[in-house]
């Protein structure tokens, strides 16, 4: 089937990472296997981080193997910080890695206690171990430019500074830059200006996902922008799972539910069947009772007659 | 102060007639009076309704003699669902009157007890009466297409009867019509198609507001595709009170304090201080004790530096 947007689902990732509660390995299954056979491409399944740090998301190997082995049709993504978690995906067979390079330096000696030379260094390493392995063993390795819309920490963050690493990094040799708005500061205008620069440093097969959250609501704005630019691949969290430590009571991520909603509207295919999508809801409901899942389109309802995109 | 985009602040109307409390007339003053002050250039303040169909609502010509009285750079404008109500409203000298029209005709007898005929009829009789009326005591005269973007009870509402009837009612003599996403079915796509129809068929002086509702999440996206095509006015409720009867748990208008800051974060003034505005929302949320305020931007907090247009 034809697709004309891309959605990656980063909720068993970016959502488990954010709630206090862990969920088990089997309903993590089945929840991959959910959105999978609901028509989702791509699942973010987890991150190659060491236990003691997310112990939520500890079993990530057992899930690309599962996901690898069991769901053909999915392109099967981790996070890594690192070499070391670098060196682990590979040998579970993952189809893609990022990495998180944060433009504000502040930002990325919180989360990854590491200056910018440091992750470069790290990022370097990263691309010399990807040059000795096998090429079919090789997965894509996409440095995730977090806070590129603002950071918590130091405000505002110059656009010329995001150009300046995308430009260097893309340089070093990294198959693509995405662009993360970490902490939900993003605004339509921005993205604009940040894509097309980007663009226009690197050349388009350099950017091609966005990772919006909507701590602010403007996470659909901000997609619809993107999309209206010609960005493939939009990550999104089912029932808007996680994405924001920092304000609690706001949403996280984009919820994946509304985001299919207004792409299958507007005519544009996602591969995903909503109702399908909607029904996986409920194992993540069931598998975490204590969070509060996000979406105005599962608690609404579809439309009398709703007709997807054809 | 220039003005990018206009927002017209529907939550004293739209909003309080959705809710089961009443907010008292010195509440609802003093909600008019400190949105007024934050900037917001256009408040609905009520409907010209019999008191026992929406009792919430009874107030409204008081509240317009409020207004226009204390608040000089206030646009005062009110709902009339037919002559009657019209009359009400020259006589308290509001600025401008709305009438709705169901594109849906199941829609229109449900909500006026009229079928399309007899609304334009009532039209019509409408618009003799402003020919009878004092250039300086007219108001301006705007007919919401509701349903426009589809209706709950008749599902899809075919895109040419939306232009036939803005075509036909704009001939009758109307000064404007205004799109309305009456059960939050609309999609940026079909507002695009929407809007540029209807400035073909009517000229671009005829369409400059839209009316959008949040109930699956689209409001920001609909309003952002609004804003890029150069529609001047936008809808929106403070703390996205109301809008959707028939889907509990589902906010209904799109927030203010979201809209306000998408457009002050993309450079476009709307001459309003989102801090003030969110301010504002205590007011609401005391005298309305059991009714949920919706915002993420009110939650989440504006971002560290925010700078809004200049």
């Amino acid at each position: 089937m034809n697709i004309d947007v891309r959605i990656s689902e980063v909720g068993p990732r970016d959502g488990l990472q954010s709630v206090a509660s862990t969920m088990s390995t089997h309903d993590k299954k089945s929840w991959i296997e959910g959105a999978s056979k609901a028509g989702i491409p791509e699942i973010e399944v987890g991150s190659f981080v060491p236990a003691k740090l997310i112990p939520q998301l500890a079993d990530t190997a057992e899930l690309v193997e599962f996901a690898r082995s069991n769901l053909p049709d999915l392109t099967v993504v981790a996070l890594v910080p690192n070499l070391r978690g670098l060196e682990n995906a590979i040998s579970t067979g993952v189809h893609g890695v990022s990495i998180p390079f944060s433009i504000s330096e502040t930002h990325s000696q919180n989360n990854l206690r590491k200056n910018h030379s440091q992750m470069l260094d790290e990022i370097s390493s990263c691309l010399d171990c990807l040059s000795l392995t096998a090429t079919d063993e090789r997965p894509t390795f996409t440095v995730g430019l977090s806070t590129a819309f603002g950071c918590s920490m130091e405000g505002a963050v110059p656009e010329d500074r995001v150009l300046h690493f995308a430009e260097r990094l893309t340089e070093m040799g990294v198959d693509e830059v995405a662009l993360s708005d970490t902490t939900g500061y993003g605004n339509p205008a921005q993205l604009k200006r940040l894509v097309q620069g980007i663009w226009h440093h690197c050349g388009k097969d350099k950017l091609t996902s966005v990772h919006l959250h909507n701590t602010r609501g403007q996470g659909l704005a901000n997609a619809l922008m993107a999309v209206e630019l010609g960005i493939d691949t939009i990550d999104s969290s089912l029932g808007g799972l996680g994405g924001c430590p920092f304000a609690p009571g706001a949403s996280g991520n984009i919820v994946t539910e509304d985001l299919v909603f207004m792409l299958e509207s507007m005519g544009l295919r996602t591969g995903i069947n909503l109702e399908a999508l909607i029904e996986v809801r409920k194992i993540v409901a069931q598998a975490l009772p204590n969070e509060k899942l996000y979406g105005f389109t599962a608690e609404a309802g579809l439309p009398l007659n709703y007709s997807p995109a054809k």
